[in-house]
């Protein structure tokens, strides 16, 4: 089964260092994305973007470089340009999670779908905002809103593979929960052996044992871990027994 | 107004890579995040990891380096582990959102919280694995799922400030986790005693403190429950000396 939406492809415009195409190719490749458009890159093809794929050098070999951004995005339905907060921008931007239902939604439709990225230093320009007919802005800090572009392509690919994802039927063979009995019994034995010692509740309300009960719940103790436990317990009392036979 | 959650801290896990600590310190500053913990690195400091940090640079000054994952994380009340899929793992993980609000919520009831990270070739190691309450894994496709670190910490930390910002102002009055430290005490308490049975190990693999491990790891125990189960071993303890004493 392939999650790829083939439809959807990056844009990047005018990207400074190959680093960062290759790392860019990675991040599409980690989330299911296979095609990449380069607009003006500075330089490309380029060992550094090679090394930054580590093993996306598919998408790159396959990239396709275009000398505007209007031919990258020529085909596609739905131009998704991505933005810093704060800016001088036409609409109001979405987040990256609505972004991508959106993105999602329009190609299932059968849109191709382009989501665009500015060069390092600039962002997008006015005139590449301009064409685009959303904006989609990844939260940040404010102290400190500048990602790095293959940081950004990579959350909201990450948001791309949410959004495309089918709820898997993925049934794996794990040990079974102990039953509420098994459970039961292992509480009595830890009781039956703790009346012996005379222990004392310290708890605030006195309840000691449901504050017991209430943590082995929430673990989820499993079948074998039941028996782990009532093991401890068996060897702890028949050390008791065995210490006061020796007392006889 | 500051969303950092200065409990939370990315413990990376012997890094081959200078530059991919200093892309994590970035990835950790643009979404809010301070604390930095280095376990190990093969080279640090070093001006790659300068470079890639961009502004980041006070994240790397303030990251503390550590000789063990113990003493990483001797004060956590919870320890996340990032995992690929398809691993031997202690259990199931969850996913970046769950795990995000999972981890928001414990800091908000004021626990230090440790997300760790492996090295870049290995993941985490088992012995790293079973130090940890909790994994998660970032769902990836299936044909490349290997993220580099610094991504992967990005995803994480930009899951984190959504759950940050979508934190209701609303804190309840909770009892603190137990921090690892506690938690090993209570595990060489166990041993201690079991030791003074004779307890015979019939787990298949003979690694019943590891089982043991796991389940309480797993449990997430609170400060009033390890109370409560110190104070259990004490008395099987005492008992067994008491008991002791009547043999004389």
């Amino acid at each position: 089964m392939s999650m790829t939406p083939s439809p959807v492809r990056i844009v990047l415009m005018a990207t400074s260092h190959p680093g960062n195409i290759g790392a860019v190719a990675r991040a599409m490749k980690n989330m299911g994305l296979q095609s990449l458009h380069l607009v003006q890159p500075r330089e490309f093809p380029h060992p550094e973007a090679v090394a930054r794929a580590a093993g996306a050098d598919d998408i790159l070999a396959n990239a396709v470089v275009h000398s505007t951004m209007k031919t990258a995005i020529a085909d596609c339905g739905l131009v998704v340009g991505t933005s810093a907060r704060q800016r001088h921008i036409p609409f109001d931007p979405v987040e990256p999670r609505e972004c991508a239902r959106l993105v999602i939604d329009r190609a299932h439709e059968g849109n191709a779908v382009a989501l665009v990225f500015g060069s390092e230093r600039t962002g997008l320009t006015n005139t590449e905002l301009a064409l685009c007919n959303m904006l989609v802005t990844i939260p940040t800090s404010d102290e400190y809103s500048s990602l790095n572009i293959a940081m950004a392509v990579q959350i909201i690919a990450y948001e791309l593979r949410l959004a495309m994802r089918n709820q898997p039927v993925l049934v794996e063979q794990v040990e079974p929960l102990a039953t509420q009995d098994e459970l039961e019994l292992f509480y009595q034995h830890l009781q039956s052996l703790l009346a012996g010692t005379g222990f004392r509740d310290h708890t605030s309300n006195g309840h000691l044992m449901s504050r017991v009960r209430r943590l082995f719940n929430r673990a989820q103790v499993d079948r074998n871990e039941i028996r782990i436990l009532r093991g401890i317990l068996s060897a702890l009392q028949q050390q008791r027994v065995s210490d006061r036979a020796g007392e006889v």
